[in-house]
C-alpha cells in the first residue's frame, strides 16, 4: 500500500539512536546482520501452479512419481513386432520370411505385426524390427539378421517407477523436468510461493538530483525478480518521515525494502520512519560501501533500510534482504554468483573491523581492483567482472594472493 | 495461427522422400544440419523497451553514455564542505575551529558548510568532512585531523563520461546495468527483439497414450523461453497432414516448430505436411536420439521437425531450432550449458558416422553414462547432471578418458 500523504501517522516508538549530523556511534558487524536476517527469515510456504507455468520455480521436495513410465511394455521404434527366437538363423544368404498380420490379437507363429513407437506390443512379441532392418513385400517380409529379445522395446516402469523419488533437491525446474511431469499425467504441482516485496523509495534530498532514487527503483525491482521475489508495490519518491512510516506500516508484503535517506544528513529520516512504524534492530553496519544499511520489523514483517547511493544499495541488498528473499523463494540464500579463485594483480587495502566489497576486473587470468572500495559508483559494478569481499579480520590482500571472486557473469 | 480443420489445404510441392514404412535411405550429418541452421538464421531486429522492463534483455551495442555521471562535482558523503588547505596542522592537541555558514554562497575563509551526499559543493570547497570526523558546537565545529583535497567528493564524470562506451558486449542486462542506465536519465533503450515461435504439436498416434505429445508442449515452451524466445501460438494435438500443413503455412511467427510424427510410421505425416506447406531441406539426421528431426522453410520462415519422443525432442531442439532461437535473441547460439572436463568412469560406445548424445551423472569427481544412448527416456535427462556429445568421427570413449560435459546445472 502506498502512503496516503494527507493522513497523519502517530509515532509509536522510536528505537535506534538518531545518527543525523552526528554519525554512527557504533556499527553491527556484517556477521551480526546476517545472523539477524537468518533468524527473521520466515518459513517457506507453497502454492499450486500449472506445469506449463512452473519453469524456474522450486518444487516441494522430495516429490514421488504418481505412476509408472511407461505404463506398460511398448515399442520404442516404429516397425514390426516379432518373436525374437524366430529370427535365429536369419542372414543375408538365408533371409527368413514372415507373414504380416493385424495388430489386434496375439502374434501367430511365423508372423509379425506393424507397431508404432509408443504402442503396446501384441501378446507374444518380445522385439521390434525397424523398417530399415527388413525387406518388405506384399503381406510378407524378409528378415536378414537375427534380433535380440528386448530390441526396440521399452519396458513398463523402465523410466520411472510409481512411488520412486524424482526431484530430490530444491533446484529450479528445468524444461525436461516439466516434460517428465507432464509425461506422468501431472497438470499442476506444489512449488515454493514467491515472496512479495514492497519497495519504498525515499524521494531525493533537496538540492540533489533525483538520479540515485531513480536508479534504485529499477535496480531493486530487477534484483528482487532475479532472487525469485515479486515486487508487490513500488512506492517511489516518498517525502518525509510520516509518509515513509505510513508506507512501511501499511504493507501487506512478506518484506519491506526502504531505499534512500538512511545516512547522517538532517533529512535522512528512513530509520526514524521505521522506528515510528515498528522497530529498528540494526542501523549502521561495518561494511563499505553500504554502511548506512539497517533492518528491523513492523509487526512480524521484516523491513530493511538500504542506502540511497546505488552502489551502496546494491551491496547492502545482496548481503541482507537479498539473502532473505532468496531463502524465502526456496533458493540457496548465499550470494547468487558463481565463484572462482583468481590471483590478485594489485594489492587491496582494507580496514580491520570492516567488510570491504571491492569490484574487480579479470586481467589475463588474474584480477585487479577497479579503484577504491567506495569509489567509482554504480558504474564500477557495471564495468566489473565480479567482486571480492575482504573479511573484517583482514587488513587487505597483497598482490599475488589467490582470492575468491564472485563473478557477475558466468564464463561459459 | 491455429489450423482451421474445415478448410482444405492444397499440397503445393512435396520435397523430401517419404520414409514411412521404409526407413531413412540416408541422413544429413549434424554438421550439415547446423550449417543449414546458421545459413537460415535471420538477422537481428530491435525494439525499444522501458528500462524497468529490460532485465535479461540483450542491449543493442555498443551503447554510448548520453551524459556525464556525476553531472557536476558533488559531495559523496554527508558532512561539512571545507577548504582542505585550512585543515593543515589540525590535531588532537590542536583542534582547529571553523564557523558553520549557509550553503548558498561561496565558502568564506575559516568556514564550512553543511552538505548532503549527492549535493553540489559551495564554491571554494575541495573536501567534505563526515560528521564522525568533527566535534560540533553551536554554529561552529572543531577539526582534529587534516583532510586531503578530494576527500568525500565525487568529481564530474568520475563514473561515466558522456559519449564513452558502456555495455560493450551483447550480454543480458543485469540489475546494476538498469540502475546505471536510470542514473543517466534513460527511460528506455533498444534491445534485441525476442523471436516469436509457433509450436505445433502433432496429436498422439492411434492406440498410443498421449504422454509424449503432452510432454513436448510444456517442455518446448520452457526451452523457447529459456533461449529468449516467445511462444507466439501453441497448437496442440493437431491431427492429419492437412491440418498440420495449414498450421505451418498460416504462421506469422519468426520460426515454426512441429513436434511429433516425424518418424517412419504410416501416420508420421509431419514431413509431408511441411513439404505440402513449403519445402523440406533435411529430414533424417545422423544423431541418436533425435535422428528423425528435420528442417525446411515455409516461404522465408524456417520450420523445424522435432521427434515426438520427448528425449529425442529435447536433444534435437537444443542442437537445431534452439540454436536459431538463441542466435535470433542475441545470445550465443551454442549449447546454453556450462561445460567442464571430467574423467569418464565407464566406456561410452558410439557408431562412426553418428553423433551420440549420452546423458551422464557425476560420480566422485568423474562421470558415468546413464545407460545406453537411446535408453532411459526423458527421465534420463532429468536424472543426469549433464551430457556428452560423441562426435561422428569416433567409436566412443574408453574409461579414463577426459571428456567435455555440458552441465544441466551450474556447480555454485
Amino acid at each position: 500500500m502506498c502512503p496516503d500523504s494527507d493522513r497523519e501517522m502517530p509515532i509509536r516508538r522510536a528505537h535506534g539512536g538518531d545518527v543525523r549530523q552526528r554519525g554512527f556511534p557504533d556499527r553491527a558487524s556484517v556477521d551480526e546482520a546476517i545472523a539477524w536476517v537468518d533468524r527473521h527469515t520466515p518459513g517457506l510456504s507453497f502454492e499450486e501452479v500449472r506445469v506449463e507455468q512452473a519453469r524456474g520455480r522450486i518444487p516441494k521436495t522430495p516429490w514421488s512419481a504418481p505412476a509408472d513410465l511407461p505404463a506398460t511394455d511398448c515399442a520404442c521404434v516404429d516397425g514390426y513386432a516379432v518373436r525374437s527366437a524366430e529370427t535365429i538363423g536369419a542372414g543375408n544368404y538365408n533371409p527368413l520370411r514372415f507373414r504380416v498380420q493385424e495388430h489386434d490379437g496375439p502374434l501367430l507363429p511365423g508372423s509379425v505385426a506393424l507397431v508404432a513407437s509408443g504402442e503396446a506390443l501384441p501378446q507374444g512379441a518380445d522385439a521390434v524390427l525397424p523398417f530399415e532392418a527388413v525387406q518388405a513385400h506384399l503381406d510378407a517380409l524378409d528378415v536378414s539378421s537375427p534380433v535380440a529379445p528386448g530390441t526396440g522395446i521399452a519396458r513398463k516402469a523402465e523410466q520411472v517407477r510409481a512411488g520412486s523419488t524424482l526431484l530430490e533437491s530444491a533446484q529450479p525446474l528445468r524444461p525436461q523436468d516439466l516434460g517428465l511431469l507432464a509425461s506422468l499425467g501431472l497438470k499442476s504441482l506444489q512449488v515454493v510461493r514467491r515472496p512479495r516485496v514492497q519497495l519504498a523509495i525515499a524521494g531525493p534530498k533537496p538540492g540533489r538530483g533525483s538520479a540515485s532514487g531513480d536508479a534504485d527503483g529499477p535496480m531493486l525491482a530487477a534484483l528482487v525478480a532475479r532472487d525469485g521475489g515479486i515486487v508487490d508495490t513500488l512506492c517511489a519518491d516518498i517525502s518525509g518521515r510520516d509518509a515513509l512510516a505510513r508506507a512501511i506500516a501499511g504493507s501487506r508484503a512478506d518484506l519491506v525494502l526502504v531505499a534512500g535517506r538512511t545516512a547522517t544528513g538532517m533529512d535522512d529520516e528512513s530509520p526514524l520512519a521505521l522506528a515510528a512504524a515498528g522497530e529498528v534492530a540494526i542501523h549502521g553496519i561495518a561494511l563499505r560501501p553500504g554502511g548506512s544499511a539497517g533492518m528491523g520489523r513492523v509487526g512480524a514483517t521484516p523491513a530493511f533500510l538500504l542506502p540511497g547511493d546505488p552502489l551502496a544499495c546494491l551491496c547492502a541488498y545482496d548481503l541482507f534482504p537479498g539473502r532473505m528473499i532468496r531463502g524465502l523463494s526456496g533458493r540457496d540464500p548465499g550470494l547468487p554468483y558463481p565463484v572462482g579463485e583468481f590471483e590478485l594483480r594489485r594489492k587491496i587495502v582494507s580496514a580491520v573491523g570492516l567488510v570491504d566489497w571491492y569490484r574487480v576486473r579479470l586481467v589475463g587470468g588474474g584480477v585487479e581492483p577497479l579503484g577504491g572500495v567506495e569509489s567509482g559508483g554504480l558504474a564500477s559494478a557495471v564495468r566489473a567482472d565480479g567482486f571480492v569481499l575482504v573479511p573484517a579480520s583482514l587488513e587487505g590482500y597483497p598482490p599475488g594472493k589467490r582470492v575468491t571472486v564472485h563473478l557477475y557473469r558466468e564464463a561459459h
